[in-house]
This record gives structure tokens, sequence and C-alpha cells, in this order.
């Protein structure tokens, strides 16, 4: 299946951009004068081979994953990892902050138990759960390269179930108390940068406890040296079920021409590492807002995005890529709705 | 009125704003971690008074106001005047660039012909014509400070119709060929800056001939040396009946207590002139995107508002503000929706 969807994963339409591009220069506006909104509608262009006035992609959603870290034992987190299970219902059911968001936009939200650590499962999540948590990073890999490869395949179903069931646009979001901790280890891995430059403080870890966050991940690295640098290598060693079910949502929705909105830090490593399996993958992602959390502008920049919202959000879950869903529907409007120079009587001037 | 509706504007509400800081610090997300929204549901409940599940600001309005200006004919714009009625007419029926976007975000649109130089009256436009179009600034004021005082009272009786019809969050918008211009003379006149260091290409003015725009705008500054440093008066000698018009708008909906978003470069300009008329309209100011235009970083940086999109936008008439409905929206939402954590059962664990 993995293998089967990059296959399909095709560069962007070209014919439909070059058209765009010309129907944007047409609209009555100065050339260029909708700046990122036009950039952004001549890319879904690309993505969708939809031009001018039938591009319109009114259903969106939001698949959030959802996973336990093992490297909770070393105390790198400062909510208990009970919070995963709990939240992850919130965002389900609407009362978390990306489920508020999400209710308020008419975004649908599908949250996936990936790899949730908990005894129970719960009804308002899809369960997908492939173990209860991964095992401590800091001792080991995360998990198999089967698991990684389990989890990615978990990601790219749900991708697909939620396009079969209408969605146009996809955004990815997260929810795994401590996964602060697997991603910058795996940004480390990916970019060569040191722990100590690009750990931060997740959801307020104490800065005093910073150093050992620190210590946690550069034994995760050394513990990890010899696993591989392929992707799903990196993932197995080093990542998330959560992490993998991102990549897994990226690449599903790429291989079905949609667009899918990047959030935060932790999706971003999500999107590096599924780039890094199919150098067209860039080009269906859509950034949101610049994180907060330390690591995200070495993410941001490795990726080669730029996000439009500087709202000093890290909380995750997907909060920051819902407000990308209105400049989708911006960037849409005005190809749909605004008349051309030649028909507003301004060209004969 | 203008001085009834200055003496209406309160500072913001201390006390909801503290119960909204509490409610935000209550919810089931790490404190702090919605950032820029946490900010903005604590001030619009200073500005509305609303808190926790209460704070819900559905109806918005956008009143771009529309005019001429007299300096155009000393070859400052890339447009011939007449575009201006044409596409106010645009903006009013929804085929303009700010007209789509609002008509896909449900917003209704108000478009005021406060001045344009035109033989017709548009049964679209809201017809509250002072005069047509400014005098040519660059040889004496642009109008009388009556006509100045007229354009303000247009759009604080523009809010309060706006408001009355049910609108809770307003956006300022413009449509005036040539108003980077005057614009560009009231940021010099305000700020000390010289036309040198903040005069822009506008809507696609040649950059070639930018040294002759710079040049008019120095000639605007010395022709009116001697006309006043107060807002009115600098309104009168180097402004346009749109730009006093917005500062209506601004001024109208302080005083009922309505937040409202500036657009980009020439709302901005407005904004400061509002904001020199009273020192508490600043609260009620929310910024939408930064303008790609050279002068609006300074004007942004003088009003001290902190702009949350960078979309490279400089097209006006309201489309960078309507794209922080979505946000206002977003803040309200965490607000309604979001479950606490006594509620949620993560305070007990």
């Amino acid at each position: 299946m993995l293998s089967d969807t990059l296959k399909k994963i095709q560069p962007l339409n070209q014919e439909a951009m070059q058209k765009q591009s010309a129907y944007m220069d047409s609209l009555v506006k100065p050339i260029g004068s909708l700046g990122e909104l036009e950039t952004l509608s001549i890319r879904l262009s690309g993505i969708t081979g939809l031009t001018d006035t039938a591009l319109s992609l009114p259903q969106k959603a939001l698949i959030v994953m959802c996973g336990d870290h093992g490297v909770c034992e070393e105390g790198i987190a400062s909510a208990p990892q009970i919070v995963t299970y709990i939240q992850s219902e919130n965002i389900a059911l609407g009362t978390s902050g990306a489920g508020a968001i999400a209710r308020q936009f008419g975004a649908t939200v599908i949250a996936v138990d990936v790899g949730i650590d908990s005894p129970n499962r719960s009804p308002h999540l899809v369960d997908r759960r492939i173990a209860n948590g991964t095992d401590n990073i800091a001792k080991g890999p995360a998990m198999t390269k089967e698991q990684a490869v389990l989890a990615i395949e978990v990601g790219i179903a749900s991708a697909e179930n939620a396009i079969d069931a209408g969605a146009q646009v996809l955004a990815i979001g997260e929810m795994g108390i401590g996964n602060t901790t697997p991603s910058t280890a795996l940004l480390c891995a990916m970019t060569g940068a040191s722990p100590e430059e690009v750990t931060g403080v997740g959801a307020n870890f104490p800065k005093e406890k910073l150093p050992h966050k620190i210590a946690v991940i550069e034994r995760a690295l050394e513990v990890n040296a010899q696993s591989g640098k392929s992707p799903i290598e990196r993932l197995a060693a080093l990542g998330g079920y959560e992490i993998a079910g991102m990549t897994g949502v990226i690449l599903g929705a790429a291989a079905r021409n949609v667009p899918v909105v990047v959030d935060g830090y932790i999706s971003t490593i999500s999107a590096l590492l599924a780039s890094e399996m199919h150098p067209h993958v860039r080009d269906y992602l859509i950034a949101s807002h610049a994180s907060h959390e330390t690591g995200a502008a070495l993410a941001t920049k490795t990726l080669d995005i730029l996000p439009y919202l500087r709202m000093d959000m890290r909380l995750g879950e997907g909060s920051g890529a819902l407000l990308a869903f209105p400049l989708i529907d911006a960037a849409c409007a005005i190809s749909a709705y605004m008349t051309t120079f030649d028909s507003s009587g301004i060209a004969s001037v």
C-alpha cells in the first residue's frame, strides 16, 4: 500500500498552473496585488487541476493522529501520559482547542488512535491502534520498521477515507504527550542540528529541566545511531505512531491530488519525512502558522515552506492548521467570484 | 457628532479582561499555548464585555470608503481616476477582491461614496458624497476643515448604521485611485519620515517614476506646511474623503464597543489619525495583515499594532482586513466551545 501510494504521487499540473496564473492576471486588481492569495490559488490549481471559476474546495477535514511515547518514563513531559487519551477524546468531541476551532469553521474532525497507551479504547476515536505507545527511544528503537510502515498506512487509509467521504482539503494534527522529544530527535537526525540548539519546552516543560530533556534526546540519538538513514528507519528508531500516521496522511493526500495543511512543529517533522520519501510531496503542502516551539523555525526552513500566520501558538492538535482553511477559501473565492478586466468595463477605459 | 463620539470612547473593560484571562487559563490546553488567539479573545472581552462561553461575535461587516484625489492630475497613479467609480461598484457587487472574499466569508459589505469624482451616482453605493474628489494637495489643501469633519462624520454614521443593523465586528477598507500619495504625505507629516524613505509603488506605479511621486509628496508637504498639526487639520490639508471616512468608522466603532479590523497601508494611516484624536482608540483596533506597500511597516510600527498575517497583499478595499474575521471567529470559538480542566477529568489525574 505504501509503495503503491508513492507511485501515484505526481508533479503539479503545470498546464493548470499556467492557466490559473493568466486568469489571476485577468482579474480586476493591480497585477499581483493579492500576493500570497494568488500564489496559493495557482498552487491549488496545480494540485487539483481546477482553474478559474471552477476552483472551489469547500469540504475540509482535520485528521488528528494520536499516540503515546515510551520515552515519557524519562520525565520529559509536563503532563501525565493519560492526558493523551483524555485529550484525544476532547478533540473528537469538539471541546479541545482544535475541536472548538474546527466546529466553528465547519470542518470535519477525524481523531485516530494509532498508538495510545491506555487499557481503554474510545468509541469517539477511529481505532487503528498498533501498540500501547512506543518503546522508550532513550533505550532503543521506538518501534519496528514493520510497525512504522503500518502506522504510515493507517495515515494513508485515513486520508483516503476522508477524501472518499468528500473532503477536498486535509489538515493534519497530533496528540501525544511527550512528542516534542521524538520530533526533536528526528529533526536532529535529519538535519544534523544538535539537541542543544533545537530543543524547546514543548507544552510548558519547566525551563530549568531543559538540560535533562536535551540529554535524553542526545541519548536517543546515540542509542539509535546505527538504525539507518531512510525515513522509515528513522521513524522506527526515533519516531512515534502519530508522527508516522501524519506522514501517511500527507502521502495519501498527495496521491489523490488533495492539498494538505501542515500544523506546527511535530506535523512539520512528519512532512519532512514524507518529503524525503517522495520528491514531489512538498508541492502538496500548505503551511499555516509559525509554531512558537524552538525547533519549528529550522523544521520549516528545512522543508522550505513559508507559514502565513504569526500567532505564537504551540498547542498542536491541528489547531494552527485549521486557521489556514479560511485562507484557502479566500484563494478559491477570488478565483470563483472576481470579475475580469474585460467584463468590468475597465479594460476599455 | 464628532465630539459626542469622542466622549463616548472608554478604556477597555479591565474586569472583563481579567475574568477572560483566568478563563483562558482554565481551558484544557497548556497555559498560553493558543498564543495570539488567547490574547485576542481577552481583548475582545475588554472591548465588548463578553466573556467565557458568551463571547460570540458572528455578525461582521466590511465598510469600504470610496473617494477620489485631485492630486491624480500630477500623474502619480497607474490607473485612470474613473476606476475608482467602477471598482467601488465591483466591491459593492461582490466581484472585486474584497467583495469576493466577503461573499465567501458571509460578511456584509457596505461601500460608501464619500467623494468619488464622477458625474454619476451609483445605486449600489451609499451616497454620502461630500465633493467630486479632493483638490490637488500639491497645490493647496485637499479640502476644508469643515469637509474633513463631515467626512469623519460620514464614517461615524456608517459604523453606527452597520452596528444598528447587527454588525458585532467591523472592518475598514478603501477605494481611491492615487490614495497612497495622500497617505504617504500624512505618514510623513505625522512621523517626520521623509517621502524618499516611505514612498512606494502603490498599485504597480512604475518604479522608474517613483522620484516623480516622491517630488509630488514633497511639494504637498511644503505647500501645506502651515496648515496646523491636529489630526483634522492634517486630514484637511493632505488627506482624502475615504481616509477621513475610515477614521470616522474607527471612532464610531470604538464609541459603541465594537472591535474594528484595520486593513493595509491606507487604513493604518486612518487609524493613526483616529488614535491621535483619542488615546483609547488603539485598544479597539485589530491588525490583519502586513501590507507589502513601502510605508506600511512604519505606519504599523507607529500605531504599535502587530499584524497576524504575512500575505504580501497590497490591494486595499479591505481585502486583507477580511482575512482577520476567521481569526476572530477562532478566538471566540475557543472561548465558547473548549472545555475546562475541571470538567475534562484532567485536573483530577
